[in-house]
């Protein structure tokens, strides 16, 4: 059974809304779980879910210092303490009344001596969460196999040159995969962290693409044979750890996924972070994903745009938070997918309660996000604009061009009659000073 | 008839190798057009090609300030000093000894008012043009249309969101076909200069991409009707003139002709100071576009790795060139393409000879990276290391990897078999300091 | 006279607060010039002025591509247009309600084929200022001059390396400093656009950062010389258009001012999008300035960061201009200095009406940001948990080191004494969160 | 005495020149200590230092994963591995032939639960550390103190909020002088890797400001008292680990040093890897610093261009080493200061043998790059090209900038007289390919 301690001690259920809660953390000021937006409660829009972890791993160690943060649950044997951090956890979820938390197999049970060792810690630990999960209604969004920490994988996973690596990654994701089934994950994310290059020097790229794709098509097959429901997802990366991350943006990953005939079986989980890191707006693979129909969950973190990699902070910008939630609910939401905080308190923010902390700022920041959008969607002012903008495709030649009917000789004959076309401003100002008046 | 008048006076013919020539211009210290190397001449592996717009049609004004160069080939009527400009640049051709040249419809002929006066105007050009090539065996390389220049286009050409702006478009593309065949054009290139967004506030992205697929599908049609043999391209660019462009980087555009089905009609024309800013190193799209088969031409310039634009610097680092002319090499060359110097000397080079000096010194530098990749081919050192680096794939589980025929179970086996992989040093430290003793 | 011609027709005095105006431009929703916060009107707090260059002389034109904004004030001879923009600036300034205005010499009056006939031209077109200024209380924020368009001033102007160059810029800024003195500037301001360089390899750093000194020296004498008695400026900037720009941010100008005794002579003028490009944070060299006591004004601009170039945007995020304000206000406003709009409508915002909707925009934003700032410092939350935080500096060894008497060896023997210091959260995520309930 | 064990077997002294030596390392192909260029030694140009915390310190950790690096002199208690370390640092150091190192306090001796403790210890490793530089002639090219990976930095050393803190970082200071005399170091460097803040909503910058000068004006106060004779240096790092560093680049740092009186004490320690991450030309601190004749010493690595963090990689591109030199032969070269590598060997470069291949490589890196630059100046083109183009300030005008009596008015005068200036091609591409045939 669950919680033999209690971890965060003197924080109690955190209340929503105004009134100050009876611990000193702040309380929710704007997030509302049951509050019904466009026909949906605010808690099945947002689907906001913990990442472990940042949250339950992180020790504040940074390439310049280290460990800063020290968790009561880390004691005794690591099992033990793998035990603790998971009814720590669950404690955690409760009190924030969030329902989902993701994992990497090795956050969750420690690494064995070898391959058969870690898989027995993960069956006891995946036990205890079965028992967590179905205690306390909290779901996995989605697992994930840490193919990039171990030192055997510092050349590389799937992408390895050496192929005894890569079959070691293979045998790690079939465990993965049988786990996400026990736990009854909605979600199996690949994040591909040292699928890349250092240099191109000592690197054949196209023999490396070439093995990273038979490696997910191995997954994918393994996946229908043990009836594995949920939907793959693949996290776009640049620039770290490798020079170069195979899966540098959205685009990047949807043209190795369509060259490799895969992209039936995965969409992509976006963390804005990565985006911007590629040189991106933070809103940026959130829509080019979904323009693709690829968009299939979110990481919802921030970065600083003026630092050249992933911080992974909370987000807390409501423009933000209104433009990725005007994209989710244009597509008409992120489920199976969710809100995943892969966000992590900063190294100095020692206090346990800074974890409440920042899940409460980070999940109201979205909440904002998510009013202000819904009223731009139903005030209809500026998508009104928007469709206006672009009506001309609603008849004749730009009907035909929307169809796919036009040719060039159609053009050529509707100029030589029309003639040279109107300026019309972009009025991009106009826009922006209008969307200011929703945030 | 060609050069009624001398731009170029005082500038013989340049002599390839050592000797000084009669006149005070640079002459090649490297570059030896007849040469062969691994069975080629150089002037095959390198098909250098000018290109108009920078040097012939540049003024040197900047966002800062006006123009800079002042050259003799402008004077009189805009048709005449169209005419004079073709002149000048075949003589340029001629002297610099490069066999290939690249144009905009807008560089060679004026806009007229009427789309029927801009084709005029071209018809008058391109006869000339005809003339000039026959006279000195100089051929177009590739065509473009200017599709960003004109205010009509400020908002998208394909991208749109008037349709009257698209019908101009492809009117435009349409001649631009035609004009590609009459000169015997090795290559037609797309760059999609206004097809992006400067505020996602204001644009409907899936909309916009659907009406480029379209406009590229009409083009092909064109294309196949009038039965144009040459290779069509699309130039990635990411962030200049729209804050997102869509063809951002090679990954980006390989993944929208994958979506819609146009990756068997086109190729990528590669410019590495456009793949430096959206992120990656200099010779990275490059050897991506080749991994993926999709390498068709080089828009060979560099640019500032400091500076966050386009400033289409004449390229002189020669590990650069070394590292693109490698992998050039191991796909075979690049014909039909080649490589364009897409390349503006400074506004600050105000003297005639500076074009010159800027072609000559790039083509030593590309003559010294084709050198030095040809030795680091041909002795094999580096080579060796590699492919001895991923011979695990030629046999057992690496060759299942390889063939596509492993599962995770085979994997699991595998492991439970074989146990951990040796860790194995990526040496990038020794490949980097044998690598500079080719450079 | 003033206007014989109304240029923004039907566009009466913006009314200010809700209710819609008898036009269709946006109107003010936070902007109330009258409001008194903290003790002061809200336009003596923000003292914003609108910039003559972007607005009334911007064309449009980008590196891609030719004007786009075709203003019904350039008509007849360089001179008559001139007048015709000098008379539409006022019209748009008094409708508008703004109270300043900036410009460079070469905005002002078109330069003539000698310097005598560019001063003359001066002469001409700041008598109609004078008397617009006097007709309308608009007054000159300050005045800067153009030592960057003109191509004499390619390879700089202070730091040229010929020095006929720099004695044009030196008769230049002579000119410049007697207009100040006529228009009552209450600031005059130096950006150095050239100076810096593009190539170290044909650059004599040292050389040139000491003319440029001495380039500021004769400016300071002959200021007290003439009894000019308005706040020198210089405005940093790095990147652009020199691949190094001297002024590259405002630690870099501090560092030059203090190495050649010229600090006591020169505040600064920091723009946000430089700031941004320099690599920092929007707000960071408004509170770096203004830490050194060198904050002088503002130039409110934005840029987008995921670009590499001043694209000098209207600001429309409020929580970059309460952070800004929050500062203005902490070292008690800005004045002389001011908050000039160095911003200029998107080249697609081709309406007259644009340039009313983007200053208005950006006018709510900051008075926006001015709210809220007052309420943050009022409310006092966040500054008393800063104050709190440092409070160790307010007795023994804290106080010792903050009156500069501690010594290492009494840090040693407090330490010796005192052992280890307790670990204190930064709770950054707290900070954050709060200061999100101001925006 | 020194090794009682050989950590480096089979590596006999590394042979100079061509032949191959007797082991399976790379041999220098560049490097020749003992050869005299320009009157000097190159290993007198280059001063060659070896880092101790990356090279006999690093384990391979990175954010993504653990150690890849086991070193076989981590044995025993932390003691005896550090006694260890130290032999082996001293094996590699002679084998290498390299005459310097450097260090942090916490490298060589492990800290202890107090500062007395901690203070023994490196009583304890400073007297090895004495012998063995006796023993070989290995000096101390500098030593620092690491202020900034223990958690009571993590808020920052001399800028802590807390002066408690503060007061720690002074006495670790004083044993840090203490010892640099012990052992005749030639520098001392202060590297502020937690002083700058992480937000700037908890931040009192002018506070922390105040502090870090007190704080640098204690240590030259205690350097004097004790009678030490090393030139102080500061290292000026941006964005890492702080959001915001203080000591940004060269000229802030200059900018600081100057307005608190600190300039006639400092010198800078330049790092290009830093300049780089700070927006900056890999050479560009360096000349800068030197041009204010503040260039101290440097931290010979580099980074990669497209990453946003300090990569530290072994600088292997001989047109940096090129410029680099260039510059330190143009101020009479470094000394007291010189080239340390301050570059870690890649995580995947696990094998021991990578520790001197990439020494070696870097090392023919700067010989090849010192023999270019002396061909350069020796050879005179183009340094002959740069005086030409300034030789104006010779005489006239020219001169009376130059020496500062120049006026406004005299400028106006000669423009009345002279009118416009010539406009003179900067030629930079001349410059950039005459410089490629030096490299």
């Amino acid at each position: 059974m669950a919680t033999e301690k209690e971890y965060f001690k003197g924080i109690s259920k955190i209340p929503y809304l105004p009134s100050a809660g009876p611990h000193d953390v702040m309380c929710f000021k704007q997030y509302n779980a049951e509050e019904v937006l466009l026909g949906r409660k605010m808690e099945d829009w947002l689907r906001f879910s913990v990442c472990y972890w940042h949250s339950f791993c992180g020790t504040g160690a940074d390439p310049f210092g280290s460990q800063t943060l020290h968790r009561p649950w880390n004691q005794g044997t690591p099992m033990e303490s793998a035990r603790n951090r998971l009814n720590a956890a669950f404690e955690f979820f409760t009190k924030l009344g969030v329902k989902y938390y993701t994992f990497h197999d090795r956050d969750m049970a420690p690494e064995g001596a070898t391959l058969e060792e870690s898989n027995r810690n993960l069956d006891q630990l995946t036990d205890l969460a079965l028992q967590l999960q179905a205690q306390t209604g909290v779901q996995v969004l989605w697992v994930t196999c840490n193919l990039f920490a171990h030192p055997r994988y510092m050349n590389g996973a799937a992408t390895n040159p050496d192929s005894h690596v890569v079959a070691y990654a293979g045998a790690q994701v079939k465990k993965g995969l049988d786990i996400a089934k026990k736990l009854g994950a909605e979600n199996f994310v690949f994040w591909g962290g040292r699928e890349g290059f250092y240099s191109i020097l000592n690197t054949d790229v196209a023999a490396e693409l070439k093995h990273m794709a038979n490696f997910f098509k191995m997954a994918v097959r393994y996946k229908e044979k043990i009836g594995l429901k949920c939907q793959f997802l693949i996290e776009p990366k640049p620039k770290e750890p490798c020079k170069h991350q195979y899966d540098y943006d959205a685009m990047s990953v949807i043209g190795f996924l369509k060259h490799y005939g895969l992209d039936d079986h995965f969409k992509l989980n976006i963390e804005p972070n990565h985006t911007t890191l590629a040189g991106h707006s933070y809103e940026h693979d959130i829509i080019m994903a979904s323009a693709f129909g690829m968009l299939g969950s979110v990481d919802s973190n921030t970065g600083s745009p003026d630092l050249g990699w992933d911080t992974d902070q909370f987000p807390m910008d409501t423009k933000s938070t209104t433009l990725v939630m005007k994209a989710v609910i244009e597509q008409g939401g992120l489920q199976p997918g969710g809100l995943n905080f892969d966000a992590k308190v900063r190294r100095e923010s020692t206090d346990l309660e800074d974890l409440f902390i920042a899940h409460i700022g980070a999940m109201d920041a979205f909440a904002r996000g998510l009013r202000n959008a819904v009223r731009l969607i139903e005030e209809g002012l500026l998508p009104g604009m928007v469709k206006e903008r672009y009506s001309s495709f609603n008849q004749g030649i730009g009907l035909k061009v929307e169809e796919g009917s036009a040719t060039l000789e159609d053009m050529e004959a509707f100029i030589k009659q029309n003639g040279e076309p109107k300026v019309a401003s972009g009025k991009q100002e106009k826009y922006e000073s209008i969307f200011n008046h929703y945030i």
